[in-house]
């Protein structure tokens, strides 16, 4: 068994005697790991995951070789419109402690954590063997043989987070206030709020689940696990190069998402701008506000509706997703188009004419949900839905007038119950030796 | 939108006017279609996502196109030495009719349904959208562009499916006996036993959970879910073409499991002889045992471990997964090697050890577990572990002494408790035309 030293024990990538590396990147060369390496120091030893070091290969990797790898630093954060990834486990955190220096550090270490999974290293280094025998592993070892599949580990920070426990006061944007109630809500406290969020996703579940797992030990002593929801797939495209998935009604959903591609859109409804943050909650421009929605579906109510009922209800075709009174999945929403019977094509209460910009005055969001299953209620049946995410600039002038419409008047409201809610402040991406404590803290 | 009037409705894949397939088969020649759709009549008319029926190509389909689809038929059910997918979806089900007709018709109906989702095809003719705009949709949707995934769809009874309400009495096999209890266990009965169970595993979870959720809604007002687990990732290999996964320890899980290459020894551990099973029972010869338990791991506990006590408790090394005193994973275990200071390289109460057939007077099970993860705990740590499910030829012969042994000396206890249980009998493969609910009742 290899009992590597590990030379760097910081949470730093500058590791030349980095411990096996869980993914395997041999072949790729020192330059180009550096730079999808973007920020952390130093060059990534390439190892086989038998665990005995390799020497760099020389020549630039195939496509392959760094496929699977999405770049944890930028302007924004990542898993927000990286293409939605097929899996999650989404967690909600408490802070157990008062003391600010304790939970900026664990951020800083966070920070390395997330960073180094995020290129399939383990969580810290000395990992899950490097450390020797009489050490305690510092990664949980079942994503060692795992690729990156795409991860994702992206933070927020609730409403909670900046009462006076931490002398955040004055660095909480003004418009991250907790969500109003809604009409029909039936929420499980359980389920819902908490001080800290981590979504992870990836095209593995493991990979997901060893992420969030990994951050939560980090925290031992420092968070409480507040809930948390791990989701089978996803039911959003977050880029026009996806093909849309389906919900558990079995509608295509989230056909007019915002797009990765929507560049001028997302500054209008994603990205939090300057001007909305004046003073000291600036450092928050750049983030995102991200709510969360456990929806509950009761399908066996649902699946005893008949088709034109059901399309009526989304507005949608089932098979295509076109618009009724349309043809094709894309083709344009036209509420003015009739029936046969001189009816709208699209009924006014539909979901999507009640979720549509041009019914609300122009607001949009960018939705990245994942169908769950958790078991059963208790009372015979599953206990499934959707785990609605949605990704905006202003929770209060986006999601609240659009939940407030849809719980008014939304026919869907029969087959669905909000059972929990959250949202979170998701700071912008991090710039090179920035990490989550200094970004939150300033220093 | 297609309103394709389906010309079948007896559950059969007879459909030359089949709605559309929701994983478009389009290539397959119809001699093929009908070679991969043994025991089904007919041939399946090639459909195209977009729900044209198209032409079938003429030629033989490459491997791509027939990829992901397993067997449903055969001497032995699927899913069990069928190469373990990725992704699982398992409930249980209480039956709550008295009536045996009703219980023999859903068998039968689910037979079809099971049959036509492995190959990819919708739950029932017409499918979400081919019944046509006034009819209920006969599949819920949800896999509509899914491929097959590699799906396999289990069932099971339980002891209780035996007693006087169905009049199966005489055809229960003598050794479909209640698991005793072990010390330690802590079983919630809501998350044990069931009178049915489906275990429903491919590489799509999305695809698994569909199928599961398609024969609950075809046994509305006959069966009621008792409990449902997802697992996300499998933790053992079923097959020697497969590579060893890791459980959430960490550690590679499975490495010495039977496997679908060891025809001699599944005969011996896994598939229930005739002998086993004389008189009416005799219709069970053929299946196996499926003993299912829920694994609660303490991660925390253990992530405070270091990781020589680690290995000791498993009796592998954590990086290759070799027997302790040995170099790679399939070298022979020697349980008489000794460490540099005299003691045994593997410690006797080392969970390899305590497991082994050398120390079992040769008994050998095949595990098919998965990772779980459910949520929180509500004392601030993930519920996550490892959902137990093993075949074998009688469990009380083979996986009690298995356990005593373990319950009573394994080190690993301090890390795990047993939160559920349940006992199965699988019934041996279908012939054609031969259903789960003839094949029950003898009828």
């Amino acid at each position: 068994m290899p009992q590597a030293d590990p030379a760097a024990t910081d949470g730093t990538l500058d590791v030349t005697t980095e411990p096996p590396s869980r993914r395997g990147l041999v072949g790729v060369s020192a330059g180009v790991a550096a730079g999808l390496l973007a920020g952390a120091a130093g060059t990534y030893a390439a190892t086989r995951a038998d665990g005995h070091t390799g020497a760099s290969a020389t020549g630039a990797p195939s496509l392959a070789d760094i496929s699977g790898q999405v770049p944890f630093r930028g302007a924004h954060q990542a898993g927000i419109i990286t293409p939605a990834q097929d899996r999650m486990h989404f967690v909600a955190l408490d802070v157990i402690t008062d003391d600010a220096d304790v939970l900026r550090d664990l951020l800083t270490a966070w920070t390395a954590a997330a960073e180094r999974m995020t290129y399939g290293a383990e969580a810290a280094p000395g990992g899950s063997v490097g450390g020797g025998p009489y050490k305690v592993p510092t990664d949980t070892g079942e994503a060692l043989d795992l690729p990156p599949s795409g991860l994702t580990v992206t933070i927020g920070y609730g409403p909670s987070l900046f009462d006076k426990r931490f002398g955040l006061a004055d660095r909480k944007p003004a418009a991250l206030q907790e969500l109003p109630g809604f009409v029909g809500d039936d929420l499980d406290p359980a389920k819902s709020g908490g001080d800290l969020c981590i979504q992870a996703c990836a095209n593995d579940p493991q990979v997901a689940v060893h992420a969030v797992r990994n951050l939560i030990r980090l925290g031992l002593g420092t968070v409480s696990v507040r809930w948390s929801q791990l989701g089978f797939g996803r039911t959003s495209s977050t880029s026009h190069t996806q093909k849309t998935p389906r919900n558990l009604f079995g509608f295509k959903d989230g056909t007019n998402n915002l797009m990765a591609e929507d560049g001028a859109a997302l500054d209008e409804h994603v990205w939090i701008g300057a001007a909305d943050v004046p003073g000291p909650a600036g450092w928050a421009a750049g983030g995102s506000y991200l709510v969360a929605r456990r929806i509950r579906m009761h399908i066996e109510v649902w699946d005893r509706t008949n088709l034109q009922e059901q399309e009526d209800i989304f507005g949608r075709g089932k098979l295509e997703g076109q618009p009724l009174g349309q043809k094709k999945e894309f083709d344009t929403i036209d509420f003015a188009a009739k029936r046969m019977d001189g009816q709208p094509a699209i009924p006014a209460v539909s979901h999507i004419a009640l979720a549509h910009s041009s019914n609300l005055d122009g607001v949009r969001i960018l939705r990245r949900g994942y169908n769950f299953t958790d078991g059963s209620d208790g009372q015979g049946h599953l206990d499934a839905g959707l785990f609605f995410i949605a990704f905006m600039r202003d929770a209060h002038k986006q999601f609240v007038p659009m939940q407030r419409a849809l719980a008014a008047k939304d026919v869907l409201n029969e087959y669905i119950e909000h059972t929990g809610s959250a949202l979170f402040l998701c700071p912008p991406g991090l710039a090179d030796n920035q990490d989550w404590g200094t970004q939150l803290f300033a220093s």
